[in-house]
C-alpha cells in the first residue's frame, strides 16, 4: 500500500532534515532538490526512500554535514574535487559547476571526484548543463553488488551513466541508466512482491543463472548489462569498469570492491585504496563544435525521426528521457506515492529530529 | 577452409593497394596499419576482409584517396574535423592526433569528425593515447542495421565504443565493443556456417525475436545490447544513440538512418542531413587529474584485483583487452588465417591493381 504526498511537502521535510543534520541552508536546499528529483522522475529507489540511509551514514560518521568541498588539482579543462566526506547530493552539483565553468572557458570540462558519498540520480547532475547549451555527463561508482563476466565475486556497483543533450523545440535527450541488466531498485521491487526475476538479472553464489530476487543475500550478484557472455555481459562489465576507473582511479577514491557500501550496517572494506566514493562529471559546449542553433535544430530532427521510427505493433518508440519527463509532470501536479515502509522510515527520521511528517 | 598469411605480407599488399588507389605513401601506410590491426587483434570482420569493400567505395566515388583533412572549428579542448570524404582509416588517426595535442595543452581534447568513411576498429584509435600517458576514446556511427527498443525500423549502426587506459607494469585496459548484443561480424560467421543465432541478437521484420542469422536480408534488424526491454535493450539503444549524436550531430555528419552504408551496392539515403559518416575521438591526460605514476600504480592494482576475482568454476576473469592482446602476440608470430572467400576477394583486388597476392 502507498500514500500520496505533495512535492513541496516532501521537499520541505527533507530540507529540514538535512538542516538538522547540520547542513548549511544552501546545502540542505541543494541536497533536497537533488534527492527529490528521483521521486519526481519516477526513480523511486533513489529518492526520499533513501533519506533514512543518508541519516544513518551521518550518524555513523561517514557523512560530513559541513564539508569543505574544493578543487585539489586542475588544468584548464579538467579537475579533481575533494568532497571532504560530504553528501554526494551536494558534492556532485559543486563538481558539475566546475565542469560547466571550464566548458564555458575552453569548450569542455571534466571533473573526477573523490571522498564523496552517494549522489542520488545521475541524470539530475547531467541535466545541469542543458540550459547552458551544453551536453552534460555524470557517472558514479557504487556499493559492490555486480560480478564481472566469469566471476562469482561482487566487484562493481551498478555504476550508472547519464548523458543529457539539449534540443531546440523538442525536450532534451536524457539517458540515465545503470550498467547492469537491471538496477538494484528493480530487484528490490520484486523482493517486496516476492516475484521471480527474469533470467539475466542475477546469478547465485556459484555463478549460475538465478531468478530468486533474494539471491544477493546468499552470496549471489547482480549481472552486468547483457546478462551472460553470449548476450554481451562482457560489454556491460566494460561499461561498469570504465565508470569505476573514471570516477575513482582518476580521482583517488575507492574503486572496485573497495567502494564504500551505501548501507551503514555493512562495514567499510579494510585497507582502503582511496578516499570515499567517486564520481565523474562532464560538460561540453555544443558551440565548441558547431553553432548552437544549428546543433539544436539537428537534435530536433534526430528526436523527431527516432520518435517516428516504425514501431512494433502496439508499441511506441521512445526518446531517452520521455518516461521520466512525463512522470515528473504528472507527479508535480498529482503528488508522489510512497510505499508504507518508506512512510514508516520517514516518520522514524522525523521523530529523530523532532519533525512531524 | 582458411589459409595463413604473414602480417608483413598482408600489410605490404594492403599498403600497395591503397597507393594504387591514389593514396599518398603516408596515408597508405597509416590505412594499412589501422586495417591490419583488426586482423592482428582477432576482429576478423573489420580487417583485410573489408579491403575489397573500401576499394568498391572508392570505385563508386564515395572515397576520396587524396583528401584535404582539416580542422574546421575549434576551441582549446574541442574541434570538428572535416575528413573530405577520405578513408576513415586515415581521417580518424588525424583527428585523434588533434585530440592528443589538445589534451597535451589543456588536459583533454575532444574531436567530432564529419565527412568520413568507416574507420576500422575503434580500439586502435583509442590506443594511440596510451604511450602519451593519456586515456583514449573512440566511437563511430555506422550503417543502419539496428532497431531501437520497440521499433522494427533500422535506425542505428552497431556504433562501437572504445576506451584505452594506461597502466604501469600491467598491460593497458582496452575496451572495444559494439553497442549491440552481438557485432555484425559475429552474425556473418553464423551466416557462413548456417548456424542459428542465440535469442536476443536479432529480430524479424515485425520485431519478433528470431534465431535466423539471415533475418536482416528479410527486413529484420540487429538488437541493441540487452536484446529486449526486460533485459535492458533500452540501455543499449541509449548507448548507440549517444555514439550517433557525438559522432554525427556534433560534427555535421549523417546520423541515424541517414548514415551511409559501408557496402557500395546499397544507395545513399535521399536528402542527407550531413556529410559522410561521423566519428568521435577523445584524449585525457591522466596527470590532468593526479600524478601519472600514482594513477598507473592504481591501475595496476585495479587490474590485478579484477584478474584475481573469484572465478566461476572452470573460468577465468578477464581484463578488457586481454583476448585481443594475446591474439596479436600469437598472430604476429604465427600469421593470420584468412577464410577462402576472403582470399578470393583479395585476389580479385590484386588483379584489379595488377598486384599478385
Amino acid at each position: 500500500m502507498s500514500q500520496i504526498f505533495s512535492y513541496p511537502h516532501l521537499r520541505e521535510f527533507t530540507q529540514e532534515v538535512f538542516k538538522r543534520m547540520g547542513c548549511s541552508d544552501e546545502h540542505a536546499a541543494t541536497a533536497s532538490e537533488v534527492l527529490l528529483s528521483a521521486d519526481l522522475r519516477g526513480i523511486d529507489s533513489h529518492g526520499v526512500a533513501r533519506l533514512i540511509g543518508y541519516v544513518r551514514l551521518w550518524e555513523n560518521g561517514r557523512v560530513n554535514a559541513t564539508p569543505n568541498i574544493r578543487v585539489v588539482h586542475e588544468t584548464p579543462s579538467t579537475a579533481v574535487v575533494d568532497g571532504d566526506r560530504g553528501l554526494g547530493l551536494v558534492v556532485a552539483p559543486y563538481a558539475m559547476e566546475v565542469a560547466i565553468a571550464k566548458a564555458a572557458n575552453v569548450g569542455s570540462g571534466w571533473v573526477s571526484v573523490k571522498n564523496s558519498n552517494h549522489f542520488g540520480i545521475a541524470g539530475q547532475h547531467a541535466m545541469m548543463a542543458l540550459d547552458k547549451d551544453m551536453i552534460g555527463m555524470a557517472m558514479t561508482n557504487a556499493s559492490p553488488l555486480v560480478a564481472p563476466t566469469f566471476a562469482t565475486e561482487r566487484m562493481l556497483g551498478t555504476n550508472p551513466i547519464a548523458v543529457a543533450i539539449p534540443a531546440k523545440t523538442q525536450p532534451a535527450f536524457v539517458a540515465d541508466f545503470a550498467t547492469t541488466t537491471a538496477a538494484n531498485g528493480k530487484l528490490e521491487i520484486l523482493q517486496r512482491k516476492s516475484q521471480e526475476a527474469p533470467t539475466g538479472w542475477i546469478q547465485d553464489k556459484e555463478g549460475h543463472s538465478s531468478t530468486n530476487p533474494h539471491e544477493l543475500k546468499d552470496g549471489g550478484a547482480l549481472l552486468p548489462l547483457g546478462g551472460d557472455r553470449e548476450h554481451g555481459s562482457h560489454k556491460g562489465y566494460c561499461l561498469g569498469a570504465i565508470v569505476d576507473i573514471f570516477s575513482a582511479v582518476l580521482s583517488g577514491a575507492n574503486y572496485g570492491p573497495w567502494a564504500p557500501p551505501f548501507v551503514s550496517f555493512l562495514p567499510l572494506a579494510p585497507d582502503p585504496v582511496g578516499e570515499g566514493l567517486g564520481h565523474f562529471l562532464g560538460a561540453m559546449r555544443v558551440d565548441a563544435f558547431r553553432p548552437a542553433d544549428e546543433f539544436k535544430e539537428h537534435m530536433d530532427k534526430w528526436i523527431t525521426r527516432f520518435r517516428n521510427a516504425t514501431p512494433v505493433a502496439g508499441e511506441q518508440v521512445l526518446i531517452p528521457g520521455d518516461p521520466e519527463r512525463e512522470m515528473e509532470s504528472h507527479r508535480r501536479q498529482g503528488g508522489i506515492p510512497l510505499l508504507d515502509p518508506v512512510v514508516k522510515d520517514l516518520r522514524e527520521v522525523g521523530e529523530k529530529f523532532k519533525l512531524s511528517f
